[in-house]
């Protein structure tokens, strides 16, 4: 499988996770928007690229069940996230229910824009391992208040790797009247995804993660009701358009100011890749792997699953604690001495090591992590904790 | 010179300056750092990348003229703009002097955030021809009030084309104790530039246009002492940063979630390609046949020139007024039947018709042009205001 990749054959990639990896047929395609665009950019950029850009959206909004008119791509999650924090209307002294499980840059976007109105960012303490999904449930709406308005969660974590139930607190949150913002950079393609049945407000996507596209491309879904109320995050052509298109939330944030937007071009590809490699097929059995491997995993850390070992909390992507004094030291060392791409990750007070699974990687590659890290056990300090 | 570009041979390609055109060599290196990209992701976006994006600073820092470490890179003008005009320490009634000779994007950009704070944005009617540098100069301070406290301007403006007298203004606007930012979208590698001597507080050029990267390659400079001032217009890991890299202006501007920032890295292999090929003088050729070309040109529309047909004024773009009640479906029918790629741009209430010269561009091309405008002339109606 992994020839279908660009990656690099000296490398054990343990960390498909982070940016994902674009197989060689999405690359080709990438390339060749690219081509297409520098061979006209006028018409490229100026007149049928929007046609491009609707055929990608509507060739997304299928594969994620929504309406193409309440999609716009984004850069990235972070940018979505950005896009709603700015412009959510939430007053001083409302208050923002989260986890401490969230990603640094979302924790950092929410913090920067809840200072500027003076909204409280309630980051409800998680107790990890998780026990099953009824424990989660009562634990997250903990942090609930009578000046709760909104909740901001992620249907799978970062460092943490797991499914939350996001379905469950969506509906609860709707029930409580509460505005939903579900940060899902690394679902699509990872676990199903179907926003009519999620019912959530806001939700956002990275598509070159699981779905392999090139960096960059990710999507933002609002709900319409929601639409009017986002300025763009940067004001450009769209805004007050001379020419709109019936749609001021794809004006207001689809384009803004020249760039090379092949990347979003590439996601009917992504799909026709993943339908003719059985993508499914692959996920599920990669699926089984993590669950498989994730004993050895925690046992060689001398740890302990962040979950039960069930889909309902695993996909892909499996977290435990390390105990280490230098996360960056230890991940370092993994790539130069035994060419492992894993990540270890300072979140809050905690270290997480993570792997992630893809088509590519293979048992035996766990099994040689497991033997570098009692060998790093062995041979250094890096594996306790100090002083 | 057409071989060394990407560009359809069948269009007679008079509108460079739109969105620029990459030439073949600088569009293989292109690809080249994104399959470099996807060779190994993680190392390349959250390592590597790093030190690729110092190189390319330092590298257009050198073509410049100024600090690489007042530079970042943005992936356009519009954007740079959304993060000075969402920063800028002004008041409420403070005045900003502009001309209305500005880009569209820019325009809607400070108008929206001068309304946010109660700023006004004095858009100055210039007088067009324009007739001297001082006459110009002249016509622009009069839009000075004791309530100005900052300058925005274009060296070289977008719909008309012109080469506007920014190191007066910058130097004038010092005397006053304004603050400036200078829109150099056209600028870098069109005509000189160098920021030790302009004096601006902001800066920002595009790349992509005249120095041919990729799409998506901007900068924005930034005076030292108002760095600080700017937080990110994306907030993520880089605000404050668990690593800071001893310079926030770097860490809040310059990643902002994953994006394939390959395009940036084109730039040291643009400025190789413009040494290889004496671009300075491909240049002065082109900005020579711009003189050359443009009283007929302006003949040919019943219009006359918009400044003295000098260098002081023109460089290679020339527009010219046309009158026309449909300027979107003039262009369509440049493009359509005539196979010209040209932009007919409303601006304020009139209407512009621009030709680009570049390296590829020949004098029988203006001569084919002029000869299908008399033919739009003789055939249809619209050469003419109606109604």
């Amino acid at each position: 499988m992994k020839s279908l990749f660009l990656l690099r054959d000296d490398i054990t990639y343990l960390n498909f996770g982070s940016f994902g990896a674009c197989p060689k047929e999405i690359f080709d395609d990438y390339i060749q928007w690219q081509t297409l665009l520098e061979r006209e950019p006028v018409q490229f950029i100026a007149k049928d690229g929007v046609e491009y850009v609707r055929n990608a959206l509507s060739s997304l909004a299928n594969f994620i069940h929504c309406d193409a008119g309440d999609l716009v791509f984004v850069p990235n999650p972070t940018f979505a996230g950005n896009i709603i924090a700015r412009n959510i209307r939430l007053e001083k002294g409302d208050e923002i229910l989260t986890t401490d499980l969230e990603y640094g840059a979302m924790d950092r976007t929410w913090k920067y824009y809840s200072q500027q109105i003076g909204v409280k960012y309630v980051q409800q303490k998680i107790d990890l391992p998780l026990v099953s999904k009824e424990v989660f449930l009562e634990n997250f709406w903990k942090g609930h208040s009578r000046k709760t308005k909104m909740v901001f969660i992620s249907q799978i974590t970062s460092s943490t790797g797991l499914i939350l139930p996001v379905h469950e607190i969506c509906e609860e949150a709707k029930k409580r009247g509460l505005i939903t913002f579900v940060d899902g950079a690394h679902v699509p393609a990872h676990i199903d995804l179907n926003l009519s049945t999620l019912q959530a407000d806001f939700y956002t996507g990275a598509c070159h993660k699981w779905m392999m596209t090139p960096k960059g491309s990710s999507f933002l879904f609002v709900r319409k009701e929601f639409q009017s109320q986002l300025d763009p995050l940067i004001i450009s052509w769209g805004y007050e358009s001379a020419a709109p298109s019936g749609s001021q939330f794809f004006d207001y944030h689809q384009f803004n100011g020249t760039r090379d937007f092949s990347a979003y071009l590439t996601i009917p590809k992504s799909i026709e890749f993943m339908e003719k490699h059985n993508w499914r097929t692959v996920s599920q059995a990669c699926k089984q792997n993590v669950l498989n491997a994730a004993p050895s995993f925690c046992e060689a850390l001398d740890s302990q699953p962040l979950a039960p070992l069930t889909p309902e909390f695993f996909g892909q992507l499996c977290s435990a604690e390390v105990k280490t004094s230098r996360p960056e030291e230890l991940q370092k060392l993994l790539f130069e001495e035994y060419k492992i791409e894993m990540p270890v990750m300072r979140h809050q007070d905690k270290n997480f090591m993570r792997f992630s699974f893809q088509a590519f990687n293979t048992m035996a590659e766990l099994d040689y992590l497991n033997d570098c890290i009692q060998k790093i056990k062995r041979e250094t300090s890096l594996l306790r904790v100090e002083g």
